[in-house]
């Protein structure tokens, strides 16, 4: 557990969220939202949140640590038998008529068991996005956490390039990006580097293999790192050798889908607009056929987050929203160009939080 | 997605599981468990398993590849707009009426929409532990897959031992390691790898920090790989040079439980009676109070998975089984030790499948 300093801040957003909804607790679950409100890195443990008291619910393991670092957040439970009779018991202990619960994260076994264990009187109430709608506008600190993800990212991928030869494997320049971030401040990866070589870039979601790269074909890379618990996601995709014509008209196409993108954020825009600009564009080149998926996509404490930047969300933008625009154009059996970059609305228009390095 | 031969042995013991229980039809939800009954890396998709026909429902990103590992096994069914809407249609379309679901898995929201969707007469059941339980019992090739995991692991840990010297950052550790496994044919870490220094080790959940090794102390290193999507979880403790009394006294009771452990291992005996055999030695020694958590847990296709080894847990052991074996002992503030091996149930008794380094 990485412990910081408290801020109720948070909390007390959450407390007026509640009373607009008539609720008078809430049961977080989300780890990454217990990790927000609690300003620590949670793991194993529940959070009721509520005006007549946090508790916070973990188990042997956590239980010293926790209590050190939620001084002033929230008192620390340990529970030995039941976590479920121990959740419920707590909604009585502190008083709880209604209280909400995350239903997106809680399994329906674990809402069963609460449910079943539950005094008379009290109601278990499914509510949704309370910590994750706060989360979407990052705070100085968390912004600068980001940012540094961010430059590390960039830094890996700025020393991968000499090692982008033919006849190295996909895996092993996995490998190589794995050592390389942790010796230069990352905590871990923010997910599993994607190295995509030849036609297997035309796989979004390709997974990492013993493939060897070619001469002439491109390498796309799509990786992230943490760095104290806030994440990055960055794709750049690489030449080896002379560009064929094809590659180098979709790359340019992808480069300046993003560009237009990016020139759309500011605070008040929706974000399929941010989306729609870059589609339309691939649309003129004839390439939007092959970008099957969204523009975009939230980062913070996790990897995927609010806000989406979609054709169907209509969210307007906020200052403080972090998040990554990244079209590409996949052509099956042959190539894949991604461009990924990672942005800040900021009062007055973007700042893009990964410069570029191509 | 990677995929194998079909296998329908697997489910037609899902649907005599079904038949058992008064089912027509399965909602699989957890991806290992998909992945198992297709013999293919699933992600972000959802399989219903039935007698009148296996339906595996995913998005425009897997649709293809589904289509190509999937015959002979399932239908792939692509869905665009509402996923709980396309699940709930499907049971329509098979004619099920009583369609069990993996409670433990399908958060209380998702179940939700299902269930709001739903045409009249069909029910949805709350189930778990069908797939789990055929999970726990490896055939062959899945427990040369984990042997061969484990294999990479030992090897890592062979490598790093030269690296082990006064200096070194924990996180350093892990950067070389997370090299190594890539150019030694693991696919991706099973976990993030905890190395653990000097007090560190006295958390058995460290999370792997910037602290320096030093002379005199132990390095708990805890860590295991993906291969062909099954993991490995091995521990060893390593002394940096002269080794102290105490600890060398915790070392040795951790190995002997260790191996009093192993030894009580063969069908038909209980879990917690493997369980006792480690914490009543370490009770003899005065150790007992710091093993604070079970003493293993079954690996394969997830980190942590059937049966568990602990005091409350009276399963029989039967051949097939694949479970760590791993005593710890915490001294808070001054050390840890931990020692994890992995073995095998066999017909006559128990097979290591991580020879020892120490």
């Amino acid at each position: 557990m990485i412990c910081l300093m408290p801020n109720n801040q948070r909390l007390k957003k959450v407390y007026a969220q509640l009373a607009h909804q008539r609720l008078d607790g809430l049961l977080v679950c989300l780890p990454a939202n217990i990790s927000y409100l609690t300003r620590s890195l949670s793991r194993d443990s529940y959070l009721v949140a509520s005006l007549k008291g946090n508790i916070y619910i973990t188990d042997s393991r956590y239980t010293e640590e926790a209590k050190a670092c939620l001084k002033g957040i929230a008192v620390v439970k340990k529970y030995t038998g039941s976590l479920f009779k121990t959740i419920a018991l707590t909604f009585t202990e502190l008083g709880l008529k209604r209280v909400g619960f995350e239903s997106r994260y809680l399994p329906f076994a674990e809402y069963q068991k609460i449910k079943d264990s539950l005094a008379q009187g009290i109601d278990l109430i499914p509510v949704h996005s309370i910590v994750e709608s706060l989360r979407q506008i990052k705070e100085e600190d968390e912004a600068s956490k980001i940012q540094a993800a961010a430059r590390i990212t960039l830094k890996a991928l700025d020393f991968i390039r000499d090692f982008l030869l033919p006849g190295v494997k996909e895996i092993e320049v996995a490998a190589e990006l794995e050592r390389f971030i942790r010796y230069n401040g990352a905590a871990a990866h923010a997910f599993d580097i994607i190295v995509a070589s030849g036609p297997n870039a035309a796989y979004p979601h390709h997974i990492t293999s013993s493939r060897k790269l070619r001469e002439g074909e491109m390498v796309l890379i799509d990786m992230g790192v943490d760095y104290s618990g806030y994440k990055s996601d960055l794709t750049r995709t690489f030449f080896l050798g002379k560009i064929n014509v094809l590659a180098r008209r979709v790359y340019n196409a992808v480069q300046e889908a993003q560009a237009r993108a990016i020139r759309q954020i500011r605070p008040g825009v929706l974000s399929n607009k941010v989306d729609a600009a870059a589609r339309s564009f691939l649309a003129e080149k004839g390439f939007d056929k092959y970008f099957g998926h969204n523009l975009g996509h939230g980062v913070g404490l996790e990897i995927h987050e609010a806000p989406a930047i979609s054709p169907k969300d209509t969210a307007a933008l906020e200052p403080g929203m972090v998040f990554t625009v990244e079209p590409g154009v996949y052509l099956p059996g042959k190539l894949g160009v991604r461009i990924e970059d990672m942005v800040r609305v900021t009062r007055e228009g973007v700042e893009v939080l990964s410069g570029t390095i191509d």
